[in-house]
């Protein structure tokens, strides 16, 4: 294994997270404290980027420092001196936080796959795809306060759904995956202004891989007229670790075509998609493997339409894709989609079955993609283990 | 006059905004800095709180600061002396800032009277309430960073809408009004555990006044099947005042009866509703008063809801009613409400007509409450005037 690989954690990737003493690095197994390495390497940001709690001021200065700080640690970690096992340390015995401070966090559905899968299954007979979606990527904002960095644990939510026809308040019987991949701001606009999609580069910092925990039953009985409320709002887990644009300029490749074509404030006159592949991993199994390349909408497109009413982007803001659903079967980003709404359950390799997520399973959403370096880079993962309901006496306590 | 009343901001109101140099409260025209008064007279609560630039960390305080500030300031400013000229200015010289950092923003749906008028509206022929509107308060995410402080001017948002039923990208044609009020916590709450409707007190701080400005024709194309998005996140208005709960204990008064019976999770063993009497104002005219004590969901039960599946709040968190209307045609909330989708215009008294919002125009939502000494108070007015949308060509830019 040479430095540039270390199952994608190598020089050519460098993502970054935030430790007990701020931002950190990653080389293979090792996490390196950009604090420490300062003390014995001259570093091109200013010391207190690299001390904060969160990756939003080191972001805001924006792409320029961002790939002067890279083109240093990708020469300072090279030789592996003493500066730098000064500031390693192993993985697991380095807890990360939430890297980022977010104000508005938007949830696209920006998959057509998957967006027919569900029309299909929560309006069978109709049109599968709503007269709008071809002409915008829909979007809704989500909860803020609930978004959690990888591996916590996914407490099982409670909440009104159908029993028989009856609504009653218990512990979600249908709660699901749902396999995103997330846009962090690194640049905020003016409040009254648009954003075009070939300004995604000069706002957007990096990427995160983003579970939008979903308990399909409480999303049913809520759904209507206003949209996912607490069906989506216990839970959103993220990768800790954020991979800069700069690590992904190999992974650019066209979009899918585009009919009818987008209105003028959605036109992208260099549009491009990211070729991420995720896999989706169920108790150790892979379940899934989704492209998201195979996405309608492209981040650009994404990024211009929630800014295009003049609603300002702020440092630290994300905005996730929508789950990631391939064309084929194999490919579908959530068990709602891979069971046909429960009728096919996964057979798992220990003799269960799975329609929805039981108490006590562990998922994990983990991608890679081409690096300019001609190998690959692996994206942080993003993992969480479901915690049962609290008994119902204690609900409200 | 007596210092009791001065136009509903005496001693009996004492609400909280900040201006520059920190948390301020008012008496009639006059904005008190509570720093200022701090250097000449003894506050029960650190300097550093009343110097913050939100009013989080006096809210975190708790009702029992909150209840000691207010006495001593009620001792202070009823003497007029000296150390009240020192930290007095007039209303009209002191800018007000938002007074809050919102986590959270959620908007409910809460009043009947608006959800059928919607609905008879938007889905004519259907029932106009969906199935699940009686068994809970529905509610979404609306985005934090377009929440601005009234009297900020409000730009005409641009979107795509039906045009002769094709999408075009354009300034909306329908901008609305929504009059409502708004909640602030002053206590967290822990992820995965739940508040209940009777916890209200422990955990708001106070009320604001809320304009949810909505471009109704965004929102019905965009709207489904996820909901609101850029029909609703272009601006929130909310007052800069904000009236602490302890002013309103005399404005409780009975909820109006719920059919069916609110599951255990939302009952509220002690209910009640605020006695709050709005006022809609459109270019110096009143247009409706909405009468918030007809709201069918009480703002106890918003809270339960909304952290029922285990979700948390924080302090400074939003959550509004939805559109206050009161079962009468001159009690609704919004002008779609008010002018039957735009079939019946208003009739103002310049001898123009408005079906929706023009360029230009000012709305102002007020609101007045019963208070402890047996007269009234007046909430912290949201103001704004209409900005017409930016020309084509700058959007995108």
């Amino acid at each position: 294994m040479t430095a540039s690989d270390l199952d994608g954690f190598g020089l050519a990737h460098l993502p970054l997270a935030v430790g007990p003493d701020g931002v950190v690095t990653r080389l293979g197994s090792q996490v390196i404290s950009l604090a420490r390495l300062a003390e014995r390497a001259r570093l091109p940001v200013a010391p207190e980027l690299v001390r904060a709690d969160t990756l939003n001021p080191l972001l805001a200065e924006g792409h320029e420092s961002m790939a002067a700080l890279r083109a240093r640690l990708q020469e300072v970690l090279a030789d592996s001196g003493p500066s730098l096992a000064h500031a390693a340390r192993p993985l697991d015995e380095v807890p990360l936080r939430l890297p980022i401070a977010i104000t508005n966090y938007v949830d696209f559905y920006a998959s057509k796959t998957h967006a027919t899968n569900l029309g299909r299954i929560l309006r069978p007979g109709g049109e599968p795809l709503t007269p709008n979606w071809c002409w915008l990527p829909i979007g809704y904002h989500g909860r803020v306060s609930t978004i959690v960095a990888s591996p916590t644990p996914i407490r099982r939510p409670s909440g009104i759904r159908l029993v028989e026809g009856t609504p009653e308040f218990g512990p979600s019987l249908r709660l699901d995956i749902e396999a995103e991949v997330g846009f962090v701001l690194g640049r905020r606009s003016e409040l009254g202004t648009s954003v075009q999609a070939s300004q995604f580069f000069e706002h957007v910092a990096g990427v995160v891989l983003v579970n939008d925990w979903s308990a399909r039953d409480l999303q049913a009985f809520e759904g209507q007229p206003l949209g996912p409320f607490l069906g989506k709002s216990f839970a959103t887990s993220i990768s800790p670790w954020l991979t800069p644009l700069e690590a992904l300029t190999a992974a650019r490749v066209p979009p899918v075509p585009q009919d009818p074509a987008p209105l003028a404030h959605l036109v992208d006159e260099d549009p491009w998609n990211l070729a991420l592949e995720l896999e989706l991993e169920l108790n150790g199994q892979v379940i899934s493997r989704p492209p998201f390349a195979t996405t309608y909408w492209t981040p650009g497109q994404q990024l211009a339409h929630q800014t295009s009413n003049g609603a300002d982007v702020r440092v630290g803001d994300l905005y996730a894709s929508g789950t990631v659903s391939g064309p084929a079967p194999d490919q579908f980003g959530s068990l709602i989609e891979l069971t046909d709404n429960g009728a096919r359950p996964l057979a798992l390799q220990d003799g269960t079955t799975r329609s929805f997520l039981a108490d006590g399973d562990v998922v994990v959403i983990r991608a890679s993609a081409p690096s300019e370096d001609g190998g690959r880079i692996t994206l942080g993962e993003v993992r969480g283990r479901i915690l049962p309901a609290l008994p119902q006496r204690h609900l409200p306590r």
